[in-house]
């Protein structure tokens, strides 16, 4: 198996994300290609460096695939659509890699809109497959059930559930609740006999982990993610505000940070891989622009997951 | 001021609620016609009670406003339109009494759909004016404006904010982000030279305290609010989990107990009322269907405050 990696764009720099590329390189019997603008000052015999003079910034738009055709990230896809690569993992700017896939990769037949599929942790530290995360701003009922297909594959190929329970997120949970996109999406979704579909969900659910595969509005999936963000973020300042505020509290603070740091280990989205495009030709990997070392040594192992369980080949044989 | 309270189809029942009449009573200067099947078994000089024969069921549709005439919640909603209260407040069915507002207080003129709106608590220990918290499965971008305006008005005559800002809850910053509905909220509010429009909000916003106004159509603020409560207990659990782990950390968790419910209590949705019915032509009041006697308590006193600041009658004076 080849890996193809891109090395710019990400907030850290490739300095990082060569680690995760060594490291993974000595776990896995995998080659790598990294596209970048400088060579790797690291050596390893299934290492290759693909010279590339263009960088695809954050702020860069769908049509700059177009224009900076020596971006590491285009050079990147393109060798993965002429076969050169397996899979191609990138933690560049998100709008320019979702261009490049539906552009470049293209999305398979009868599919209208791909998406960002990814696993999210939850309560009972299982995952649930959550699509689409937010690649579309609007979608159709038929689109999300799309989602639902596409999540239901990612869900029996990646995270070995038999016959996956899919659920819609909505405002409530009988059937006739939400707007018109939902209403019919529920129905086109129940329709699939193929899938294991329990009805809608509710923002409330998200992180239960009572369903195995979520399946959303680009609009409602970007919202609720964010949402539990800054929730997070805020109960996280919250706790050091409690623990901060006495001398007691310090020590109590002390007693049980261990603890604390490990049970919320099963939240750190670092250890859970990164998003895939879902619903083009070829394994896309999108890491958090954000990655650290150990973030993006897991995306990489998705997208070694996603060749070895063959997932692209099995979305292709449902949608052709 | 005389307030009008319907004790029926809360999860608690009426002697949870009846608590809270009294102490309110105690503490404020007001009349209150408590309406229920059972004669209180309280006495007290400014409490009369309005004895009804039905009770609206928390499954009762938008149409048993209609069929069940001496419902508590709709001859409450009818005494405060015949101007025998000033105020409802009630802990019973959502749906039910968004239609005895819509079909009996009528919706303000050129308000299209009324709202939910409510304070949320943030992580700088104010409130922001949350509309639409869920009353409506879709809205227009038209809808969104109006929304704007009612939160304005809120914001600044029961949070005392001179310009409150206004932000709209999308899936990115720049002005071009969203689906239709919102690239054109967007547009509308910005037209609105009364407010102070800040642009738009993304989910991780939400807690932060940043703007006094979030606005949002009524599918997207129930999908943010429920993750906002589903990620409250996924942590809540966690952090149980962790303090349960071994003899020192539970040692740990009695240290830091006290200052963690200190804080915490920033958070306590009792302690900032229930959710104004807002854009119709009385001030009524949902308090949460499982409000103890504290809960009850904000909302009775939030319904005395909008009274007190005559909300109403500024809200009239801007959708006439």
């Amino acid at each position: 198996m080849k890996l193809g990696i891109d090395l710019m764009g990400s907030d850290l720099g490739p300095s990082e994300l060569l680690k995760a590329v060594v490291r993974f390189l000595n776990d896995y019997p995998v080659d790598i290609v990294v596209y970048g603008s400088d060579e790797p000052m690291i050596h390893h015999q299934r290492l290759t460096w693909v010279k590339t003079s263009q960088v695809m910034e954050m702020e860069d738009g769908p049509m700059a695939i177009r224009r900076k055709k020596d971006a590491s990230m285009v050079v990147a896809v393109e060798d993965c659509i002429a076969n050169k690569t397996d899979a191609v993992i990138s933690a560049g700017s998100t709008g320019a890699l979702l261009s490049a896939a539906v552009l470049l990769s293209k999305p398979l037949p009868s599919i209208e809109r791909p998406a960002l599929l990814a696993n999210i942790p939850n309560a009972k530290q299982t995952v649930s497959v959550f699509c689409d995360m937010g690649a579309n701003s609007s979608n159709t009922p038929d689109q999300l059930a799309q989602f639902a297909i596409l999540g239901h594959i990612y869900a029996k190929s990646m995270n070995h559930i038999n016959q996956p329970t899919v659920g819609l997120l909505n405002i409530g949970s009988e059937q006739k609740k939400g707007d018109e996109l939902h209403q019919e999406a529920f129905k086109k979704i129940k329709a699939l006999s193929q899938l294991n579909f329990v009805g809608n969900l509710e923002g409330r659910d998200l992180l239960s982990g009572n369903v195995d595969v979520i399946v959303t509005d680009g609009f409602s999936g970007n919202i609720a993610l964010k949402t539990v963000e800054g929730t997070v973020s805020a109960f996280g300042q919250l706790i050091k505000e409690a623990i901060m505020s006495t001398f007691l509290t310090k020590i109590g603070g002390l007693l049980i940070k261990k603890s604390l740091s490990i049970k919320k280990d099963r939240y750190d989205y670092r250890k859970h891989g990164g998003a895939m495009l879902a619903g083009v030709h070829h394994p896309i990997i999108k890491a958090h622009g954000s990655s650290d070392q150990e973030a993006f040594y897991h995306a990489i192992r998705q997208a070694y997951q996603i060749v070895e369980a063959q997932v692209i080949e099995k979305m292709k044989r449902e949608f052709e």
